[in-house]
């Protein structure tokens, strides 16, 4: 039943943020912050085709995150709320997703729009955004209902603009 | 540089599906497959508030994929392609990610619809879908655009339906 998950860098995340307080919490908050993926070469062949792409999942090790509890605060919201119904960093298992902009590739370089990523936080796995799979437009959405657009763009931008580090 | 990604397992998905070649590659393949992912008590307490989302993302480990390629022909299509630009499973990290309904909670399991998983997958982690976040209407899907609905419809379910596992 217990299987080996160790799993191992395929690249890094390059970005504008080195301060958690100062990163947006989410890519549609990050807009345009740009940063890049640079995959390492020996995995460079897997981006074949990927340049078609307008919009790409990150799959990355949220190596700054703290230990993980089971009820947070989260970002856009102060009330206590089960963690698995939030996206807080602090998970047992810490594995971020982002849903960046693809604006072209280098070689084994993609150049990213929307990255709401730590500086030097190492890549997963990418996969490809289709909307035929993840468009999701029935959906509910708990307790993130309760927020309005304008309280989640400024709670949502973190430290982002206020002398932050992500220069657009 | 190099992290301890040693990830551990917070739950088992539990479906009808017991043969890879029967499984649906995704969700939207998949509407009547029921299934369940059990968290186990220690991690239960992380579901509070869950239940008013209408989707989660289940994010798990794809135990029985095989070893990684670099270029694949996805099931969608019969032309080879990067693997960064397909969802295929043999990938360097296995990290699977489907958006499923989540129909209700009981304690620690959540009950769920359109279930593309194998039986006794580890689960990772769980996140709820936001529309706000993962609602992307301006992607362009590179070669899946090549693919009508019919033939994805016919090729996604895969041996489902012929035979397959999935009761509906």
């Amino acid at each position: 039943m217990h299987e080996n998950m160790g799993y191992k860098s395929i690249g890094i995340i390059h970005s504008e943020h080195t301060r958690a307080e100062d990163t947006p919490i989410q890519p549609v908050f990050a807009e345009q912050c740009k940063g890049r993926a640079e995959i390492f070469p020996e995995y460079a062949d897997g981006l074949k085709d990927i340049e078609g792409f307008s919009h790409i999942y990150l799959i990355y090790h949220m190596h700054r995150a703290g230990s993980a509890r089971l009820t947070v605060k989260p970002f856009l919201q102060d009330v206590e709320r089960g963690l698995f119904a939030t996206r807080a960093p602090c998970r047992p298992n810490p594995i971020g997703i982002s849903i960046v902009e693809l604006v072209g590739r280098e070689g084994n370089v993609l150049n990213l729009k929307g990255v709401d990523v730590l500086d030097g936080t190492p890549l997963l796995d990418i996969k490809p955004y289709i909307a035929r799979f993840d468009r999701i437009t029935t959906a509910h959405d708990g307790w993130q209902e309760e927020v309005d657009d304008k309280t989640a763009g400024r709670k949502g931008k973190r430290g982002y603009g206020k002398g932050g580090t992500c220069r657009t």
